[in-house]
């Protein structure tokens, strides 16, 4: 039997915001329930054992990056990315799509802003029926991405959920090639689901939506995703240029996927959103941006964030934020944060990450008590 | 009382090499121990809480740091270092005399490399009997530094230990201006031990040790700062150009000190020095040398040291070093460690820190079985 398992503790009488229990080898994770990104097997400046102490219970890791460095294969015979990286809790990683089309059609950023030219195609040197081949930024060597290269490398990974090959849209692109490049990703799915289905060692296989902001596109994805054995739904693809364009797209999505198996939204987990977001139903949000505004020494807190890097924290010896438990809160002051941000130091970038993180666990576990009480 | 004291508990048959425990009011320092470096009131890349766990027992901050961010006035409204910075053990802060000429004369290395030329001048505004007028490179105001307020900064940090404000002289520097400045350098001491005494707080100030490597003018400074009543003693200015100067100095130097009480060996703390210091009584040792080498993705071990990026250590499963307890090696592979140097992620900074100064944690202790046992 699987270790993988879902199940709905209770669906808010007012919205349709639930809560829920993800089961895996590596432990429960709590839903609605936040996802730390940790890229390349770490969260930026803060180490796997201070993770699992935060209480992140599920971590990102990107294929596409660790088949780069360090390679699948240093990976595979460490025994999986649980024990190279030290992590205990449950790990997700995606198919590497996302990361090798941003090769080619450029990051989502840049291409929204762009007017639909492609950037930098040089490192990509074929998109075909079979897959894409591309070179290696690090050493140059090719590297060939297909259903079945990409779930391979993640059966060999042994992350506890794992996401099918699929191709990023641009948002900028026209119908035709839209609608074809739309009806390849799905048949990738399938052929990653056999893959996957083949040998599931324990694995759960989310499929990803796709359809960019074409809402009769999202809807066409679900009927066919609903319809093959996939454990759960990432949705994915280009979500628009704006939060509302997002929303709506969302609101249009969301009725045509099964409610019975976890819903994960791919790199989106800013406050505003999930505030939207988590009412209709999604389950889980993988995000930096509370690792990147810790960074820049954004202070996330319940009322007004933190600028820390201002003059008037320059003296404030209070925590972060008060009442929080967070070890970076529990052992220094605001005007020490200030000082190291300001001296440049390190360790500004871990306890400020540290806090952003655990507020972002605490926020969570708030959106589950609403829920729980009906109140969202 | 004063809450600082100093007990020898052995001395080795073989040699001065001794071991004992220096006594403050923030806890006990095992000598010969090592003294971490947190420049600005942080370890770079560790913070507080964890220096705690690794068991370094004394941390040296920079009073001109401080005195430039966050200023002086901030730390001292905060209740003084320990708790501004959070941490619980002992402290030592030095005179910012070290940085000031720096400024004036070129850092330390710059200048042995130079002809003796001074090289940037334009930060020190004057220096003349009453001590040093520069610009804050922060925010260019003008700050003076004197004995007086020197010592007064140091009363405001309020480490455990402190020390008199000197002038470091360069290398390069002919015999007149030599003797100037000696004799200037040790009526500073004088003064600062005064202004240390009218209101000492608890603290231990440590007489700075001159002479350059004139091993007359060591014996005459040891002559001079063994009379006063400093509570231990700290050896400072130009140390020479190679290691075996150092030593030969050194050897001029202990034999004038009065055995008891503690001695500080300024600025130094790599292996070698270590091993050829701690036989001559030297007792406490303070160094950038381990955290900076881990930078390097150089990492200490009883056997051979490791540079960490090699592709030896890719798919190397084993510890940084066999049978080490600390939390790196107790989580992390040589394979994870190379592989987040590899991938540039701030944690191989801040992981192989903690094993490195664990490292030296541990290499004090066996030092200090060795003297016990009389093997040393």
């Amino acid at each position: 039997m699987s270790p993988f398992s879902y199940e709905i503790l209770h669906v808010s009488r007012r919205s349709q915001a639930r809560v829920g229990r993800i089961h895996t080898a590596h432990g429960v994770i709590d839903t609605p329930g936040f996802v730390a990104v940790g890229t390349n097997g770490t969260l930026k400046g803060i180490d796997n054992a201070a993770v699992n102490d935060i209480g992140l219970q599920l971590m990102f890791c990107n294929t596409y990056h660790l088949m780069l460095q360090p390679g699948i294969e240093v990976v595979e015979k460490a025994g999986g990315l649980h024990r190279f990286t030290g992590r205990k809790g449950p790990i997700i990683t995606d198919s590497g799509g996302f990361q090798v089309f941003s090769l080619a059609y450029g990051g989502v950023a840049n291409e929204l802003k762009s007017a639909g030219q492609r950037s930098s195609e040089k490192l990509v040197l074929k998109i075909n029926e079979e897959g894409v081949l591309f070179r290696s930024y690090r050493d140059g060597s090719k590297m060939l991405l297909t259903p079945e290269t990409s779930v391979n490398a993640q059966k060999a990974l042994g992350a506890d959920i794992i996401i099918p090959f699929d191709e990023l849209l641009p948002y900028h692109t026209d119908a035709q090639t839209l609608q074809h490049s739309f009806e390849r990703t799905h048949r990738w799915e399938q052929r990653s689901l056999e893959t996957h289905r083949a040998d599931p060692r324990g694995q759960a296989m989310y499929a990803v939506i796709h359809g960019g902001v074409d809402h009769n596109l999202r809807a066409q994805s679900c009927a066919i995703l609903t319809h093959l054995p996939f454990e759960g739904f990432a949705i994915g693809g280009s979500m628009g240029k704006t939060r509302s364009e997002m929303v709506e797209m969302l609101q249009a999505t969301m009725p045509h996927l099964s409610g019975d198996k976890p819903i994960h939204l791919l790199g989106i987990g800013d406050l505003s959103s999930l505030e939207q977001c988590i009412p209709m139903g999604i389950d889980t949000f993988d995000s930096s941006y509370p690792t990147r505004a810790a960074r820049h020494g954004m202070i996330l807190t319940e009322g007004e964030n933190l600028k820390i890097e201002q003059r008037r924290y320059s003296s404030d010896l209070d925590p972060l934020e008060q009442n929080c438990l967070c070890s970076t809160c529990r052992h220094f002051s605001r005007a020490y944060l200030h000082h190291l941000f300001r001296a440049k130091e390190l360790t500004a970038l871990t306890l400020a990450s540290i806090h952003n993180l655990h507020f972002m666990v605490k926020l969570m576990e708030r959106y589950r008590r609403r829920i729980l009480d009906d109140e969202l």
